[in-house]
């Protein structure tokens, strides 16, 4: 959908120039040396030629049509050069030129011009504020960037422009090649969802590699990269994470909510492998351009030092990995062939005087092994060490082989050609070893994810009327929080469980409640204008008859009166008292860039010490909210510790996935807190104790 | 103390060979090639010369004294050579050949032999089973590494040979200087504490480098490696610590791979830097290696680019660096004088066009602002960038301050020649940002060690005799596990507070007891073969008069001989009810390489699910037991959370310090633990309910 910024057949450069070191000069150049075979038509009314190409006046004296326009003028001409480019038909522009957005608020009008001036005429647009993009598949080199990098199968989009520069350089060096490469300055029209899509459905991009500062569009990425990783791997670095940015919460949820768990849940339930580094996003890259998916997690080390196999057994316990146990097929023949002090169990210690033979060997009796799923060798340059010709060997092998191979050829200066040679045989080489098992735990993780079903949101049935005749309610009057009555009155609409309850306005109305429920009972102040009720004495727990329930009327509603003098009382609510259980918090914040995002969490300390939560973004299926409970450090208390019954787990399952079906049915619901709701053993339910819930005005 | 190995004037290679790619011939080659200035000894029965020097066939031949013996005979022959050695008066030996340890039973024997008689004639050695050593000081390579690195200020011990080989042949390609290079094999007899002391006392050693998978002697590594890093840095990578990775050490080197914790307690103690990985161990090397230690934790990022800036603030909010905040002088001068576009805030953005001067302006600027105390800058070779002009601004600048200056050059190709500039200026250049800032983190935390006063371990007063003679009682007895009077005689002894308790041997009595302590009392059977009390319904708890008193006695001694009929049954306990409190737990085991390690968590499951506990290696000092109090995730429990009051902090800080004297003053004590110790409100002490010992017999 974007082939005419990758594959365009006619390029105009608006604001050609004739001068070296600038913009306009240095984009026009790489256009034309990297060997881009489309025509290209130089435009600026004051040259007549650049580089010894004829320059036009204006787009509109191009004689034929133009599929790309890149425009290099300042920011104060980019609105006429579009409005030449709506006349010419243009479709797709990359505007390179700064002072937009990025410079103030006149910056920002202009911008926002510009953005509604191409969308009436369904121009796409790449930039303003960019680096330019490179093709290698048309060699169409449209940045001002010093370097082209080699054509490969990795996509690479970046937020920073900068960042383009010194990766592509680096790649010149690492000998890293690129489908594309696209710099995607201040995302105004196009941004990381169409690229995703687009390098999705490019078939000579095999990874799709990106850094991001921010998402635009949250719940469209979610949906564009789930499918998109399902074919093809994408690996994002993300920054300015821990900006604070602590914006007042009322909730639980809205305080520990915040974007760094937002990003996870996001990336986690899309797909996404989220590096920490741009180190790590490349070691991550080499691999998945290079490799095929492990079947499972069982990793084999052949090694001819030992030293380096205790690190890389080290990094693999760190890991999703596993360290393969071998067949006794393997173990023979590798005790019957190697010399006695080898070692034949993983890792395998082919010693330090092992030739190519030995690895060759070793290797390829390893890969025949059913319990392997991956390999790593690991060569240190020793003595008789036979650095190119093992290379060699390796790469063989691995073009034969579907398993999983890399290396960690270790050193420097003797290694180095033995990297080029690896890299020509595809297989990804770490120059430590940590590295390599780093990358093969990111293959392998993804292959999780890609034999993971796509969550099924299946509909619950509720009472959505009741939820939208409280919620119009509310915004009649004006008031963003619910008091009890109301937030159990639109949980219960959705299937959650709460205690029997009976408001009573006197004396005698709360007694009868409390014998109509059974004792022992709570009691609770009703009033919209109370939110914290048991600051103020407005709430007594463990009533056992009728003399105590009329006494705590008379108290709770003097209470009520007299701190908080002009609230307008209901009565006091008469409720059964819960049996013990556990206690675990449910909620909801809106985070500004995905929306709904649903916390997990134990109650009490768990949360507000140890912060001991889950994030998942709405909607969820099944295996998503299973996760989520499961994921808590303090999961085995759910589970039972000390011969304990389990708690319910499925009716946390359930209640999750009641909540998230209702967040996403009213995005009016801003907040909220179940907390808490009290988990029963199991096959015993789950009643909800307290919900807070605040919706928008 | 290990002269002789480092700057010996005579060396004598015993096994030199003729034959190229034999180690005999390849180890007496690097000591010709690369300078050595000592005179050389070839020893071989069989040869007359070796690469055109006179060669002896044996050692007493020699004419003069020889001051160090490298052996590369056959494992079977290294006895007799070092008889020889013992006649000629040698002093210093390295073993390079293999066949000991490592190999199997026979090879042990033949090693502790070896060990044995190097002992009796106060003979130190190197190895066996080992590369060798380089020491660049004296041009002396004793070692069959392939390379010679150059000289510099980096002393390097490796457990791993074949890691020594990778890391030379990668450090000569990054320019990495060493003044010693050593391999420690088997470590027989000279081992890492030898290797930390002598390169303590090294001056041309600036930064202690360490490759381990265990210790040998823990506790001298401890007190060696305490004294020398408040000199000097020393980082080490510690493998073979996970499960995985223990198994492999165990078919190396035959290493004994301790418990990770007692590592992690035993180098926070003793001020060593953990490294993750070899890359991480290098990364911190050259910062060490080429730049003054920060005076505070604040860094100033200065960069040309947004998103590299953004990448490097996000991983300074990750470490234990804060963000400088600049002067008011600081900003307006930088305002002045920069481009309307620049900010001046940190991270400062120079702006993609910044040329030296630029550069040169800004970091002249923030290193003179007195809220900066390290500096990072950042650079991306865009069209402007004055790359390599920029490196030597820096250089110049880094040699006239004395506040620390690290850079992050990023790219690959056009960046190399500044890589060069900077490592000549002792500016250490970091790929990515990540890694710079990690790096500076490492000085800072090092710096904070350095300021950090050694612990004063106080001695305080306990009735040792009383501790005596209980263990020698069940020592006599062979019984290994002290019996609840029995543990609580030994804490007593050492100060710890027990609820008041009276034995009873009748009902009678109980009530007596019960009467003089004060109600409510707890029960608990007393007997030496009831260990778990309460399975059998021998505690009763919240006893409130006389009566039930004695009827509890009489149900809880009924019991006893009915479940465990042949028990001893010594009466009944009558206890002190303690108030409520916060449950903790602190505890000691052996660590087989660093002895008493201490334990301190919350009870309960914050120990058993959670697991979050904190060790020491005993014996501690005040701080380290304030240290480990609020190390635990859950510390902000017992500080007090919603309004709750403090709990006795100090009382947990002085048992865990009576503790601490305890197991040191009594090795025979195997394990312990007081579980739990319930503290009560801040002043208000705490009391030990349960304690358990055993001890070895």
């Amino acid at each position: 959908m974007l082939e005419h910024f990758f594959s365009p057949k006619t390029v105009a450069v608006v604001g050609a120039s004739r001068e070296e070191g600038k913009v306009g000069h240095d984009l026009f150049k790489n256009i034309l040396r990297y060997g881009y075979t489309g025509t290209i038509y130089p435009v600026n009314p004051k040259a007549e030629s650049i580089l010894g190409r004829k320059v036009y006046s204006s787009l509109r004296e191009i004689p034929e049509k133009v599929e790309l326009a890149v425009i290099v003028v300042p920011a104060q001409y980019v609105g006429s050069v579009v409005d030449e480019c709506i006349e010419k038909g243009v479709d797709s522009i990359i505007v390179i030129s700064a002072g937009f957005k990025e410079s103030g608020t006149e910056g920002a009008k202009r911008e926002q011009e510009l953005y509604q001036k191409i969308k009436q005429h369904s121009i796409r647009m790449l930039g303003p504020n960019c680096l330019g993009l490179i093709s290698t598949e048309s060699s169409l080199n449209a940045s001002f960037a010093a370097d082209m990098p080699a054509e490969g199968n990795l996509g690479f989009f970046s937020q920073s422009g900068a960042l383009c520069t010194a990766i592509l350089d680096w790649a010149v060096r690492e000998h890293i090649g690129f489908s594309k490469f696209i710099s995607i300055g201040n995302k105004t029209d196009i941004d990381e969802v169409d690229l995703v899509k687009a390098l999705g459905d490019d078939p000579r991009t095999k990874v799709i590699l990106g850094y991001l500062e921010g998402i635009k569009r949250g719940t469209a990425f979610i949906t564009t990269a789930r499918d998109v990783t399902k074919k093809k791997p994408m690996i994002i670095v993300k920054s300015g994470g821990t900006a604070a940015g602590a914006k007042a919460a009322s909730s639980h949820t809205g305080t520990l909510a915040g974007a760094e768990n937002a990003f996870d849940a996001a990336f986690k339930q899309s797909g996404v492998l989220r590096a920490r580094t741009i180190e790590e996003l490349f070691n991550y890259a080499r691999v998945f351009s290079f490799q095929p998916l492990p079947k499972g997690p069982h990793l084999a080390l052949i090694t001819n030092a030992g030293g380096p196999g205790i690190i890389a057994a080290d990094a693999v316990e760190h890991s999703e990995l596993k360290m393969a146990a071998f067949s006794k097929d393997t173990i023979n023949s590798l005790r019957s062939a190697l010399p006695a002090m080898a070692n034949v169990y993983n890792p395998i210690d082919v010693l330090g005087d092992a030739k190519a033979d030995r690895y060759q060997f070793v290797i390829e009796k390893v890969i025949e092994d059913p319990n392997v799923d991956a390999v790593l060798v690991i060569l240190t340059p020793q003595t008789m060490t036979e650095i190119e010709e093992t290379a060699k060997v390796i790469g063989e092998i691995a073009i034969r082989t579907d398993k999983t191979i890399v290396t960690s050829f270790m050193g420097g200066k003797r290694t180095e050609e033995a990297f080029t040679i690896l890299s020509q045989g595809k297989v990804p080489n770490y120059l430590f070893p940590e590295s390599a098992v780093s990358a093969v735990d990111a293959l392998y993780r993804y292959s999780l994810w890609q034999n993971k079903p796509l969550p099924e949101i299946k509909e619950i049935r509720a009472k959505k009327e009741k939820v939208m005749s409280v919620i119009q309610k509310l915004q009649h009057m004006g008031r963003q929080h619910l008091i009890e009555e109301e937030a159990k009155e639109v949980i219960t609409a959705y299937g959650f469980q709460i205690p029997k309850s009976i408001i009573a306005a006197s004396e005698e109305e709360a007694a009868q409640a409390a014998e109509e429920i059974g004792f022992p009972v709570v009691m609770k102040i009703s009033s919209p204008d109370i939110l914290h009720k048991s600051d103020i004495g407005g709430v007594v727990v463990g009533i056992q008859n009728v003399t105590e329930v009329k006494r705590h009327f008379r108290g709770i509603t003097q209470k009520a009166h007299r701190f908080i003098p002009n609230a307008e009382i209901r009565g006091v609510l008469v409720q059964q008292m819960v049996p013990k259980g556990k206690e675990v918090i449910l909620g909801m914040s809106r985070d500004p860039q995905f929306g709904p995002l649903l916390m997990f969490g134990l109650g009490g300390i768990y949360i507000e010490v140890l912060k001991d939560v889950t994030f998942r973004v709405a909607p969820i299926g099944l295996q998503d909210a299973e996760e989520m409970v499961q994921e808590i450090r303090s999961f085995p208390l759910l589970r039972g510790v000390r011969g304990e019954k389990s708690a319910d787990i499925e009716a946390i399952v359930n209640n999750l996935i009641k909540l998230s079906q209702l967040v996403t049915d009213f995005p009016q619901i801003l907040e909220m807190d179940i907390n808490p709701l009290i988990v029963f053993s199991r096959n015993e339910g789950a009643i909800v104790i307290d919900a807070r819930i605040s919706i928008s005005l």
